[in-house]
């Protein structure tokens, strides 16, 4: 096998997952095995004859709109909007899609994702282990006479090699470096349920951690629909700086604290230490408005 | 000083801290610095020209009935029911009363009580540190000339020693290592509120931490009032055995899991592995009702 | 539910799990979750109507002689001599055999036993964790008029109660808190491959780990059947001093250090910092022999 | 003294150690601290009034033809191939060679080289500590009136700085900061002796940890002579994708997953994620031949 | 509010804070969240309308000239020379001086600044936790029509932003995360007090820890005012190579190893394993003098 | 060889070492592996044909009156007044004496004696590990047909076994468990040089480590000769509680804080929470003379 630099074939209208990948923001460096990057990808057609794999790191999916249909080393995921998946770093996969599709990966480069350390909260809540699905074995026994590519990202560039056969033959697998996917509809919501408004960790669903305890390299975390009954309370996010930069996706609805102009599949960026908080009509709103348990977030709004 | 073993004044109507102590249960030893004991405390008088430390561990007050006003070697602490307040190995303290007062007291061998590790709460939540409250130094530079006594608790047992004028002469302090009080009411209640049981370790107020990450020596954990919104849930506690064992008291009001025959100053233990779980009625009412936002919980039960 | 002291049934040779369990030897004290028991039992008939659940630890069940059949809340075990399984505490759990049987126990107070860390062993090694197995849940739904016995032992000793329906009614559970066996015949085999004595430890099983990095509370190790092709060295267990005491069971063939007198059900134990080594037989041999790759270990044997 | 970049004098066939210093790979930074860097060293006169010192971490000398008789501010140390050392960052040295010479050098910027902890290998196996050699101390009180250069690797780049004695005048040394050189025949290799092929770095001689637990900077593993006896195993390496960057030298004798075409001085990279593993003889021979008890690798190599 | 690149003013002989700001030498990034710079600044005028933070660490203030009367969104500090005071990554501030005014900033990206960890010096010595000072809360609701320049060092760069009243509107604060001053004269310090020369890590007021036990990014050491006392001893700094690199000052006074030629407000730097020491007058006065107990240092040295 | 409780011959005036041992304090329990003793022993005879071996733990010798010739399996010790030794759990000793010798012994169960952690102190002072000496490997080939007994502290009690012949024929060894002596004049002493009372442990020679980061089993302490030249302050030891028990020796000299009635070989027990403190006429001497630099303490305490 001999690898070259992959030369992305340009197309108009027929774009596959490779040729749709797009780096956004990120910090730090593969080469040191530190840091995140953060992709969009847009596609509309299948990869064929055609795998993927990451040198790099982690990918962690987020689909916004289209169901992905992802074939991996260890089997098949079918990932739909509001589900998100990992593959890790080395893990062949080929994704067909069924039309226009798109979402976001955030990419970490120094370790694998993983739920918090829940601390008082238990054994069970947030994210529940038992949710998270892991592929069954499968395999093809298939010839590609015409060629098989390769793809991969190393050092944030991409090279390619061609066998003949397809690389999905793994006929049975055992360990825990496997792929997996999670419906974010399963987070068991925990919150504040007197008064306060609680910091927004209390939303995480994956976690990479650095080598500094409370630190982490990237968390993702979800405003999932839940009740809000707080008493004496600014219920929104306020006002507030960062000691991480945040970056904010919309799978679908609205963003309680900017319920204009943040579509799904918009983007902002907030970085490290810049001021940010509610636009004037949330304020105005939450600030008079009747503390009645109420039911908020019909959408899920992600934020690495 | 000379020491010798306390002889504890027998009385009939007339009791003072002192004389109304009463171990209840506990485990490990404080000889080998490890373990825990649980007391009751019940009295009616002020303690005069009488001190008491403890070098046995720390204590954590949890008074359920009459206040208690403690005069520390760093000041003075009011506390009333729905207060705790902790004081530590060796600090002497004198408490007057005035009137029937009764009340819990945890004590821990091991190690100091401190709040729990939020992990993803955030740096807000549960017991805020804001809300603890220290003495300011207070001093007296008085003489006994019929004696001051001091009486300890040393390995189990009680000692007391003479002086000829009042321990609480000094006159400023710095550092850390001085008694606190809390007002349970302050507490900032973190609860599922999508669906699911939470454990209640997320009622966690204060741990003393054992050498075994994830295991505590003893937590001290409160039913506080709060909302309850879960939808698809059996709210109450539900049927478990503990890898702890629980013991139970009840400062004021009812107990959702019993709602009879638990009275305020009673207690219940459930010994390690012990299955147990709510009375028929409370599982009946649970299991049918229609599942509304309620307020629970006008009471506070505590939890050792 | 009332709880009273287990009387246990006196019989002359009809003898259930519970009656013919035996404590040989140990350490520590459950009260204070620190420390070991090692018991044998010697059984005869199953248990009727009768489970079992020990509120103080863990049992490791080495069977020596019979199978066991053993049905806990998680489902049914079948349990062959040269395997081994772990119940845990408060797992209730009764056990059927089909003829004489015996076996070893080993308790640990403190901790959950777990795989060692393997360090440069990398991986895979030692016992792999794909060979552990627990049981699929299964469940009876039935009605014991007569009442079933449910006896614990609780701080070293049996108790029992009695309830009108069989408590294996469980129909489903999920997490990692389960009973599990391990078949020793996979025990993937790490030695020394060119010279010298490799430690014993390098055979061990599972560990019960201490607070204090690189102690034990327990090691469970045995010595499998392997190659020994170590030039230029003895290679039987030469004479030592322990810095943990050492209970040796045999559960099938002959011990290499002591061919004679070490029958399969036996056991021995040195204490802490007593000298001991091969017998004279064995030195000589190994002392003159050729060194030539061997075989040895047709049996197997264990030690805590 | 100054210090001003250092000109590497030109030559045709003669060339010290420092002219013949290559940098062939490598990964991070040493401004920052961290990384590692691989280089060839090919000489064939000594170093003459120069001596050499490393600002930016710590030299791994694996010599493959020629003594080296190195000269360092501790003492005098002879290491001829299938010995390494270790020259630490700061140490000066002067390296005098006997003919033809050359050899690996791994360089590490983060922590000092170490044993790896051996988790159940015990106390003692693997590189042994008593086997590891350092200098005893020697001195010259030498004045070099035409300047003694000492030349220091500084950010990656040479600085040359004159003064007008030797430098290797220290009397007499303690501590434990010292060069050390091993003789790897020493190494007590431990493997798989029943059956399964185990992880590589069961062959792990030395080890520079990061930060994070179970992660090196850099490993640096043998393949040593020694008995392979596995039943029911493929014994060479099989074909894998690392998590590790590989780089591969050879001392003397002959890869056994790749028997032509590796010569001794030669050297491989496999990158991160890449698959690779034996040839298509070593395949066959591997999986056709008896598996009995063979000794393997008359050759040594090296992997970093 | 707009972001843009800050056009620092240019001026002749009036300079504030933030015109007078220069970095002078570093190492690290701060984009990656790891390292340190050392910045000095010069300035005669005070900040008006203008305010700055730093997004990428927290400074270290060293004043060697000229009172800095600090307003900060926490309230104001006062920092005369031989004090120090530290504002965090992200507090803005605004700094009014009184004339000619110089001073060290020594700035770390990765975490805060923190006492040492005492070790066996105890619980008290060196700086002790109840000497640092923090600002009471000061506010002024105070509009700016003509516009208030919010200024921020974000990767290394300044960018300005505009609004329209005072940002120091912050009414109250509570928590830990705030700027401190200290004075140096309070520094209780600790030597040898029988013979040997001690590590000059003895010194050390704050550090900066990194991941790596042991390893700080930067430490801020002082040579205080002190008796010494040693026998048998070369009392001053004796020759060396550092594995860190060493940036000195001076505030006040001279420099026991150099009596001439290092002024205050000079500055001096060793980069990593490069050798220095005493000079000549300093070697000569120390080797031959009398040790009897003597004052050292008028003066406060400096070193990072 | 047969092990059966030693019965301690009587006798009137001579004594041996294990005859003269005698417990006088300590808690927790071998068995438990857990606390600490503390021996004095009194002889004025050699063990003759007789060694003697701790199953229990490690034994810390501080001699104060006469020399102690100790032969271990490891060589040969000679130990002086002023001299400490450690030997390990399980190692065999002979002492000779040369007339009336006494001393104190510190014995932990817990763990093994170790260096503290220096913190800022660096990598120098206090105790340096350069000046610990351990013993060259010595041996007797020596038929001893009357019989060798050997004599074992197991669980705080005595038992012996005879053999027939000495049991100190090992002829060489290596590794690091090997008992050890230091001399208390090479302790390089640290305190305070401006001002303040430094806490007493930064007088700690060895301490035994608990699980507990910062708690001690115990810590062996001295106070050695050295210069006070504390401004301001008051230097002796101050009236103080302490949450270790703290038990006093004097090996020469006087104590600072009570010049009369505490003599060499004499010893205090300040138990936990106790309060203590210096004496009337040491306080007026230290709060009324002249602050200028002595030398204090000519002789040595000792406190565990």
């Amino acid at each position: 096998m001999r690898w070259k630099p992959y030369d992305i074939p340009s197309s108009d209208n027929v774009v596959d997952f490779v040729q749709g990948l797009h780096t956004v923001c990120g910090a730090g460096d593969p080469k040191a095995r530190n840091g995140i990057a953060i992709h969009v990808y847009l596609c509309n057609t299948s990869m064929v004859n055609l795998c993927f794999y990451n040198s790099d790191g982690n990918f962690l999916f987020v689909p916004q709109q289209g169901r992905l249909k992802i074939t991996t080393e260890f089997g098949k995921l079918t990932v739909d909007p509001n589900e998100i998946c990992v593959i890790q770093q080395g893990i062949r996969f080929s994704i067909e899609v069924e039309g226009p599709t798109r979402g976001y990966i955030l990419e970490v480069f120094d370790a694998h994702f993983q739920l918090p350390y829940l601390g008082p909260i238990g054994a069970n809540g947030l994210a529940n282990p038992r949710d998270f699905l892991t592929p069954v074995a499968w395999f093809e026994d298939r010839d590609v006479p015409e060629g098989f590519r390769v793809v991969t990202k190393f050092q944030g560039k991409l090279f390619e090699a061609k066998q003949l056969h397809s690389p999905f033959d793994v006929v049975a697998w055992h360990g825990n470096y496997a792929p997996y996917k999670y419906n974010l509809e399963y987070f068991m919501v925990i919150n504040a349920t007197q008064f306060d408004h609680a910091d927004p960790s209390i939303f995480t669903v994956l976690t990479c951690p650095s080598n500094k305890p409370g630190v982490a390299i990237a968390d993702f975390v979800i405003f999932p629909p839940r009740w809000a009954v707080q008493d004496h309370t600014f219920r929104p996010p306020y006002y507030h700086r960062n000691c991480m930069s945040e970056f904010m996706g919309l799978i679908k609805g609205n963003y309680e604290a900017k319920e204009d102009g943040f579509a799904p599949g918009g983007a902002s960026l907030h970085s490290i230490m810049t001021p940010h908080g509610p636009d004037y009509k949330c304020f105005e709103g939450a600030s008079n408005g009747e503390l009645k348990p109420v039911r908020v977030a019909d959408g899920t709004q992600v934020i690495f």
